[in-house]
């Protein structure tokens, strides 16, 4: 740590904690709460995501993002139009290989850090910033092996910096005013959930080299986006590869990690037809990219049991033409949820034995008071993206660091939520074997209590 | 097999072949067609499932159903109503114990048997039927263990006689329009199907002795119809009891034992709450069935892989307060059907990508020729029961019978149906861990060509 980082902290610490309402959050302090000083944020991928949080962050007078990286020039130059927008400085920028965020991460002063990079180097680049004394909010999935999730823990243990999953679909409007049903007993008991990524990716996967989507069936190197990286991952992988957005939200309905805990899964694949099939449809079979050998599985089913009896379903599906759909269902012993039929089923409450009413007027009553607080709010929710729930992730993110609390969604849950890629990988690999879940908490999961979104602060 | 029986079956060889169409189905000849004599029927377990079984034959001219065996009084009294209606003289009433079943099999002269009777009962009665020359029909499932399920065939294959299991869902207008689309190649190469039997079943398992449904949670000897015997199978098992109201629909559409096969499955089981909760709610904590420990998980989630690398995900529900479904959705290369959403997506024909349309247009557009011959009549259909599925696997039944041919559910289909239960119960047992399939085609499965439902014959 260098001393003008040490500098830094003496002077955040003499600001005065000044809300009763955050004293009464039930968080780990890891700082103090700052009033005046502006946060500092570094942003570490500057690519279509990277562009959109530092959009966000730049709307908050309290947030300057003095530091970027990125070895993209093209990603760069996006990225300066945003502050340009925004009219904001330019920042400084390091784009000197692959490595240079370890430079940004040694020589700049900074209170956070996001990383927005290709999967791969989400872990390396994560634990890297709280070694280097930052906090970090890392984009899904935090890390892509049991070991690497193992490294965030330890690196967030050992530093006493956080580490936050973005993990934007906790927010979403309907799924957590669902959270607020569970945590009101509408459900009774919990049983069962679902969630999944369903979501026709062939036009993210590929394309021309030129924009992001559509036309071309172009990867790798000739990929524009992410189809010059996430794209490999359907070549070396069979496995559920994107789980956070479906088993983020269950995870906080089902208090994994506070109270209960994933046990073990299974994953089944099915064969895999469709991206070949997309270049075959778009280019011809004799395309270089049609004699490509895909492992992913078009459609993986993952089962998850739960400490406390519970089971949760997941569904992989992003090779096919489908309709989007994150397949939730939240079911417990007086009721369930379904999102696909927009429809609730409340035993002793929906008016008709054994038939679904329509769930709105159940999100309408259920919305959660962060959503009451904030959709008023023009300027902060519109174009802010997903339908504003970037919006709240990215607000939680800042305001944890500036409150000095461990975020609402923390390196437990990043980690919980991110290690069912490699063991659902691995069960595929060993005939759907049922395949057991690291305890990242060593037990602390038995007396940890709930901390996402318990009241409208963040 | 005793004289009378062979006098008989010299008989029908005599008649003679008289259908074009029927020369043209791809089915084994088991016998000879038979234009003028009438089929004789004989019903073991005439509850409410063998009374309405009897109740369709008895409005066909070509069959009459001379004698029946219960040991219910109450139930033989109330199949004696049937005939009453159906104007048909009384039949012979064999009710002389457990074991009297097999008196009736030895000294009947009879072309087939339905069995009708609590699961335990349906693989004993189903080879015994067969070892004494007569083909069997045979309620779901067909078998609880792989002990018995190999019993089946062994039978079948020793004596020449067919096991049909009446999975009356393979015919549901909407799932057997959707097998059309399938085997028009609307969905491309299929790559996972779902299925189900989520049915709030507590007010089945449970009553006051009295009557079917409702009022009362007694079960057992106090119970009343299937609360006498089906409910034990919660106290005493844990895995997918019933499957193949969901999984014998998308066996036909996957080829099953014709071309591809279940390879291995697993299961995970939710905590058990449903049933203990039921009798509290209804009868207070200090009923003596409020002490009753029951095994079953409320919701199992099963995932079957096949042979061809297709998946299929099947959900058994029912402890819980939830709207019925059997949780279709079928989908392939080329788009999905889901039933709970009464939604289709094909790609390149639903008008806008991403977005699902109505699947009314597409359901009557490939309505099946079975429902279109059938639909118009009035008597045949009227009052025939789930929808008028229970007519065509009645007469399927029949028509196999009458025509001396296969039937088109035959006694892999049945096993590989049932077989799903012990299998889901071993999983589960053993922490969700991968189970295999047996093949009951010892090979065969890789030639055999389908047989379900090819034309409007059966």
């Amino acid at each position: 740590m260098n001393k003008k980082r040490v500098n830094r902290r003496q002077f955040i610490k003499g600001a005065a904690v000044s809300s009763v309402a955050v004293s009464l959050l039930p968080k780990v302090a890891l700082g103090s709460y700052r009033k005046n000083s502006k946060m500092r944020i570094g942003v570490i991928g500057t690519g279509l995501r990277g562009q959109w949080h530092i959009k966000l962050a730049l709307r908050r007078e309290d947030v300057e993002i003095p530091v970027i990286c990125d070895i993209d020039e093209q990603m760069i130059g996006m990225a300066l139009s945003v502050y340009d927008d925004a009219e904001r400085p330019h920042p400084k920028i390091y784009k000197n290989g692959e490595k240079d965020y370890q430079n940004l991460l040694q020589k700049e002063d900074l209170d956070g850090v996001i990383v927005a990079t290709p999967w791969h180097w989400h872990a390396p680049m994560a634990v890297a910033a709280m070694e280097s004394g930052k906090h970090v909010g890392v984009e899904v999935p935090a890390g892509l092996t049991e070991n690497e999730c193992w490294g965030l823990v330890r690196a967030s243990e050992i530093t006493g910096k956080f580490c936050m999953i973005l993990e934007n679909v906790c927010y979403r409007r309907d799924v957590i005013a669902v959270l607020n049903m569970v945590r009101e007993g509408l459900f009774g008991e919990l049983l069962h959930c679902q969630g999944g990524y369903q979501h026709d990716l062939r036009h993210v996967k590929f394309n021309d080299g030129q924009g992001p989507y559509g036309n071309g069936v172009e990867f790798g190197k000739k990929g524009f986006s992410e189809a010059k990286w996430r794209t490999q991952n359907s070549v070396d992988r069979n496995g559920d590869l994107y789980p956070t957005h479906g088993v983020g939200p269950v995870s906080t309905m089902l208090d994994i990690n506070r109270g209960n805990r994933f046990v073990h899964l299974t994953s089944t694949a099915t064969q895999t037809r469709g991206l070949h099939k997309y270049i075959v449809d778009q280019a011809g079979p004799d395309h270089p990219n049609a004699s490509v050998k895909f492992r992913l599985g078009d459609i993986v089913t993952t089962v998850i049991k739960c400490a406390n009896g519970q089971t949760v379903m997941l569904s992989h599906d992003t090779n096919s033409p489908r309709p989007y759909s994150l397949n939730f269902r939240v079911q417990g012993t007086r009721g369930l949820w379904m999102k696909d039929n927009n429809s609730i089923f409340i035993e002793g409450v929906s008016p008709e034995g054994h038939q679904w009413e329509p769930d709105e007027p159940y999100l309408e009553k259920y919305d959660h008071s962060l959503w009451k607080r904030f959709s008023g709010a023009k300027n902060v929710l519109s174009h802010t993206g997903h339908g504003g729930m970037d919006f709240f992730i990215v607000r939680a993110f800042l305001e944890s660091i500036k409150r000095g609390v461990t975020p609402p969604i923390d390196v437990y849950d990043a980690v919980s939520m991110s290690v069912i890629s490699p063991l659902s990988e691995k069960s595929i690999a060993r005939g759907s074997t049922s395949v057991k879940f690291p305890d990242f908490t060593r037990g602390k999961w038995k007396t940890n209590k709930p901390i996402f979104a318990l009241n409208d602060e963040y």
